[in-house]
């Protein structure tokens, strides 16, 4: 066993600590580029409340909300050009995934010259960023606990992440009570979402110790909690369990990886722009079935955790959490047709090479092609 | 629950890894001071081997071997100038507990003024040090995983902890192979400390999810494998479990803190240069007995990795373990008499307010005296 654990995260977590963003930004920089979606931040009254913090404690801002679901590479540089054109100093992100994905690319191509994709396919690498400070809104994606940033180049297609230390935030504000406001159905998303992060760099070719131990009890967690939050449920405990595994699950996929799930997951989204949470709960079961001989002491740990016994058991123990948030979906019922599947294989093998090899089981294109068919 | 998780270690653990020892400093400086024991790493050859490796990569290095068990506050101010004198612009430790802490306020002293006593006692504070490189010969102390580093004041006794992110480690290399000479005596004392640390963390008032996760799984990691390691085993798969569940120790007191074990030990090595572990050992099952009626949840949950069941179960099973690794001593075997205690008992609310603090059931000076004469 070899491996390298390095993760400098600063995680600063509990109900209302989103009221710091002010004092946790101000020893980064006095003028914050803030990185939102088109609405709900403003709507909930969030982002509100982070600039009215930040001016309190003498940051200034300026409001980029152009990002959207899945976020283009295109829509990162210009948000660059807004943070380098205003003299942006820090990037402060409010939203989910997305959101946060995009305000890292934000942040790094802000003080790094020449073309992203160079940057997201390795062709050179850099190790600079604007300093960055996520708050989270979903409970799902884990951005806040990684140096990952997932971007679709519109142009080709291609969904692929930019990775590196550069991009970890200075500090991430994960409040619970930021995520309460989310709908079921996005919750029931990021939530199957972050227990995919956790089964993945647990089973994951990459694993190691360290990450085992915290995707094994995030997934305690959310196996505990996310079918009655999905149900409506405020209890604030049960909200604070889900919001720190999920960062957990960014964190564990930071250092063990990801596997196929999220590698075929990502020309699906790449593609067709679904939800990449439902993305997954296609994928999964299919992916879990096929895989389970390749780790039997591991699936049959996870199969534990979800109430099942054995390795063999995983695939209908994941069905089950599926439909108990309802989210048994299936790559068709997304958009997806027969058509896409040649492409998508390919495309998989070209921008998700790291998650393939780093699953249990190694599937060859034809192979991974099959299992797109049998996810349809 | 709030809490706020940082922790910026660098763990390369596996193997054969010492010998990266020159890759792995190199980035850090050209000279180094290197911190040793009086004899240990240079009998093992581990010495020379990390000395070559350095040199091959092009780092000179000076050797500082005159740390001593617990540490003295007065060695690490020689030490500190002998890098000031010599130029050293890194430090690495090759040893235990005591040889990287000492290490650690060596390279802390390089570059800060003053009395290292401030500083201990939080009168003075400083983000500063060089850069350190640790490589730990004995699975205990878990000093490699944080920023944390125990001194004793030889004129005072005071036992107490520098402590900062200016001293965690930029790289510590954990290779079990470097545990694996060491003498059954050594690694009982070492193996019980590496669980305490995971006991108090886990049941410390700063608990916290993230080091919940990690402690657990060092536990079990630890009471699966520590028994028959202690009996000779050579197999490489137990020492690299023992090994990185000592390095999750580290890690978790760092962020959750130790309790009042480790609060109470320090003023009996202090006193009397006792072996920490062995004070542990000596303390440990009083203090879980006055304990486990704080938090009977969690002290059912390391009772039941014990191989027991209940809360009220967990002292007869940590005697059980001590007692399968000859570690089930009393203080007054150690050399502590009935006259020690008054002065401990003060001492312990001197140097250890926080771990006291931080118990799962608060005691006052009276109770604590009460306990190391149970103890005795």
């Amino acid at each position: 066993m070899t491996f390298n654990y390095r993760l400098p995260v600063n995680i600063i977590f509990g109900c209302g600590t989103a009221a710091q963003a002010g004092a946790v930004t101000r020893p980064y920089g006095t003028k914050a580029l803030i990185v939102t979606g088109t609405s709900s931040a403003k709507r909930s009254g969030l982002y509100e409340k982070v600039r009215g913090s930040l001016e309190e404690a003498g940051v200034n801002s300026l409001l980029f909300d152009r990002v959207t679901q899945n976020p283009l590479t295109t829509t990162a540089m210009e948000g660059a050009e807004a943070a380098k054109a205003s003299g942006c100093d820090v990037v402060v992100a409010i939203g989910g995934g997305s959101i946060m994905d995009c305000a890292k690319a934000i942040a790094f191509l802000a003080v790094t010259d020449g073309d992203i994709n160079d940057y997201i396919f390795d062709r050179k690498t850099s190790d600079k960023a604007l300093p960055l400070v996520l708050i989270p809104t979903t409970c799902g994606t884990g951005s806040e606990g990684n140096g990952i940033a997932v971007l679709t180049n519109p142009e080709t297609g291609d969904k692929k992440s930019l990775r590196g230390e550069a991009v970890i935030a200075k500090a991430s504000i994960v409040d619970p009570e930021c995520m309460m406001t989310m709908p079921p159905k996005v919750l029931a998303a990021v939530g199957f979402d972050a227990f995919c992060h956790c089964m993945e760099a647990y089973t994951a070719r990459k694993a190691q110790p360290i990450t085992d131990a915290m995707a094994l009890y995030a997934m305690e967690l959310i196996a505990e909690v996310l079918p009655e939050l999905y149900r409506g449920s405020r209890d604030v405990e049960k909200w604070e369990k889900l919001s720190v595994a999920s960062t957990i699950g960014g964190m564990v996929i930071s250092q063990a990886g990801v596997t196929l799930a999220h590698g075929m997951e990502h020309p699906v989204s790449g593609l067709r722009d679904v939800v990449h949470g439902q993305g997954l709960a296609a994928l999964t079961p299919v992916i879990v079935e096929a895989s389970w001989r390749g780790d039997e002491e591991k699936f049959a740990r996870i199969s534990r955790i979800l109430g099942g016994e054995t390795a063999a058991d995983c695939t209908r123990r994941v069905r089950a959490l599926l439909e108990e948030i309802d989210l048994n979906v299936t790559l068709s019922r997304l958009g997806i047709t027969e058509g896409d599947v040649a492409w998508m294989a390919e495309n998989c093998m070209k921008v998700s090479a790291g998650p393939v090899a780093n699953n249990p089981v190694t599937f060859t294109q034809d192979e991974i092609a099959e299992i797109y068919r049998k996810a349809l």
